[in-house]
């Protein structure tokens, strides 16, 4: 047997947190950037010297992967992502990241053997902010994503995926058919406030909620703000205010539970005395009910379509993303619920509101997923947090669930 | 006498026209950026080879002065300004500046002596879009903003207006005592659609419509758009979009003249699945009479108190620009009229939906503005567009109304 030990766990969490760290104290490492590299460089260092084998595949992921007695048997797989919001913590994706390391070294400096591999992975591109959609490395490896597609997406800045992936050295070639793995459990923060008001220390996850995504264009004329009457505008600004209040209306009345989020917007010209000419917008869906998304779909064509006539302008959109609703492996839900009560801690059973890369993988693997608690349930922010001796029991208990699933 | 030269005004204005020239064939020269210098430094050479004499002051107004046979009659003062919107055009105060240098080319070929002074000016940032407000130039020299606050005014792209004004070598002293005008008058482009659509060449302008700029920041809480239920949000782009489409209402509700855009909108952080958690924008009201901008700004305090509380964020908002209504100048008026009656040039006689720098000229000397015909009355656009024949025509107009003041 092995222990984890916290406090090298908490130590290193501070120390990637230095790469792209922000004045405010939070991390900034877009995906494929120059801090993405430093936090890559630094986990194949980290994994290297707790005795893994590196590989990494088309897409940029790394797979950290640690022998067993039995080289035959599927890997059991653990990790989680590296790269961060523009403004993010230094935890959501990094805690799962660096709690697969810290099992690496807690079972190498105790010679301690699984009977299959296990396995430390850092998916690319989970948060889907310089290339968007997210879940890019996730996606593309479960097959749900085509290679071609993923190398050719184009950054924010105007860079391709695959020209990232070569200029920081983790183009790879394809692995999804090479590796293969028995079960996938993917350690997180949960990123909401049920277990910190709860008052439980582990979440055991039994699914992630649907969520789509769409782009938004709208298009008017750029005239001159003092001379043009209310009357002759096409102000696209104008239009996505109509649009964001009556798609807000329509989703609140089909369900209470449904999310909506316009989180990238850009107006141009960006002129104070100039009616906004363009609006590009980015939304966000989510539901647990895969019906109540698609009801929200077809009535968002009609309103699109009303608002554009009223307004005199034309609106452009398309569905950019689509992870369907998940339900989570039962067995690998009960080795989690049985590795908490081994450990001693209590747990909350409950759904998980943000996308993972572990809704990608479920689809070609069993997988499951656990939480710990963070402040506030804030995630996202330079402000998030999670506490030391609640990361450590989630590393104890993801620890646990691993060597039952290599035994 | 002398006569003005159509096709050599076209070709200046076409020159200019090269000096920050888009791909798309618009024009960006955003204030005392490099463009700028270098048309600057064009009407500099052009003036100086028609024989004027160059002076800037502190705000970095050019001055090119041709010499009376009377020097100590006041001077008779015409011009606009040669900066631009992000995305604007070849005209758009560009027109008044060098339609100017051509009545100082015309008369100097032709050796006329006028009995005042004469003096073509260009305006620093008269767009206010790198340095909020605008009319900075004019604004200052006739005593409306302090030379300090415009020297500290902060760019978009963090630069203070005084560094960048000694940057490009325009930095110079107060001429606001030493240079005494007689009258001005501003040759522009109608912005609008009236002209055009009367069949008309040359418009007289009754006065200027009054223009409040407002400085609007809205802050919630930049959560994570999977986890964070819709009744628990701080989403400060829902805020703004609520409140766009209530000041809207509430604004043609009190008249259906008023003019209200949000031009400038800036949503942070921007990433599609974190919940805006900042949203700042700019806002332009215009409208004719005075109380009715009052009444809009009475309003729009309680209406901003209840979208705050009941979108859970808070609203900083505050005026940062206040040019009331203006009426210009009876004589000025007068002479214009008359100018075109010589010219056989038909006119009609409108209110500026836009504000000019003759709007704060106005304050200190008697003022009026030509205007000529834009196509599709569009203008801080990159298709913006006159005809030469106009151009050459309200040149004509300026001229004689020039000659007739400086007589």
């Amino acid at each position: 047997m092995f222990n984890i030990d916290g406090e090298r766990l908490w130590a290193s969490l501070m120390e990637m947190s230095e790469v792209g760290r922000l004045p405010n104290g939070g991390c900034r490492r877009l995906a494929l950037s120059d801090e993405d590299r430093a936090a890559r460089d630094l986990f194949v260092r980290w994994s290297t010297e707790a005795g893994a084998e590196i590989r990494y595949d088309c897409f940029g992921n790394i797979f950290a992967i640690r022998a067993g007695t039995e080289p035959d048997r599927p890997i059991i797989l653990t990790g989680s992502h590296l790269d961060t919001q523009p403004s993010g913590g230094h935890f959501d994706g990094v805690f799962g990241v660096l709690a697969g390391v810290e099992i690496l070294r807690a079972m190498n400096e105790n010679n301690y053997r699984t009977n299959a591999p296990i396995c430390v992975v850092n998916w690319t591109n989970e948060e889907g902010v310089r290339f968007a959609p997210g879940l890019t490395g996730s996606g593309g490896f479960a097959g749900r994503l085509k290679r071609e597609t993923v190398l050719d997406l184009q950054a924010t800045d105007g860079a391709t995926f695959g020209a990232e992936l070569r200029r920081i050295g983790y183009g790879g070639e394809s692995l999804s058919g090479e590796l293969g793995f028995g079960a996938y459990i993917e350690a997180h923060i949960e990123q909401g406030p049920v277990l910190e008001s709860g008052g439980k220390s582990i979440g055991i996850v039994s699914g992630v909620q649907g969520v789509r995504w769409y782009d938004l264009r709208i298009s008017g004329a750029g005239r001159h703000a003092g001379t043009t009457p209310m009357s002759a505008r096409s102000d696209a600004f104008m239009a996505a205010a109509a649009l964001t209040a009556s798609l807000r209306t329509m989703g609140l009345s089909l369900s209470e539970e449904i999310r909506l989020t316009f989180g990238r917007i850009e107006v141009l010209p960006g002129s104070p005395n100039t009616i906004p000419g363009c609006v590009s917008a980015s939304v966000d869906l989510r539901h647990p009910d895969e019906t109540v998304l698609t009801c929200f779909e077809e009535a968002m064509s009609s309103i699109v379509d009303t608002i554009a006539a009223a307004e005199n302008v034309s609106i452009n959109w398309r569905r950019t993303m689509a992870v369907p609703a998940v339900a989570f492996d039962a067995r690998c839900i009960q080795i989690l619920e049985q590795a908490t009560l081994d450990c001693g801690y209590e747990w909350e059973n409950l759904t998980s509101g943000a996308m993972h890369d572990a809704s990608s993988i479920s689809f070609v693997t069993p997988t499951a997923m656990l939480f710990v608690p963070c402040r506030n349930g804030i995630s996202h922010h330079e402000s998030e947090w999670s506490e030391p001796e609640d990361l450590t029991r989630g590393c104890e208990v993801l620890a646990k669930a691993v060597m039952q699933l290599a035994a």
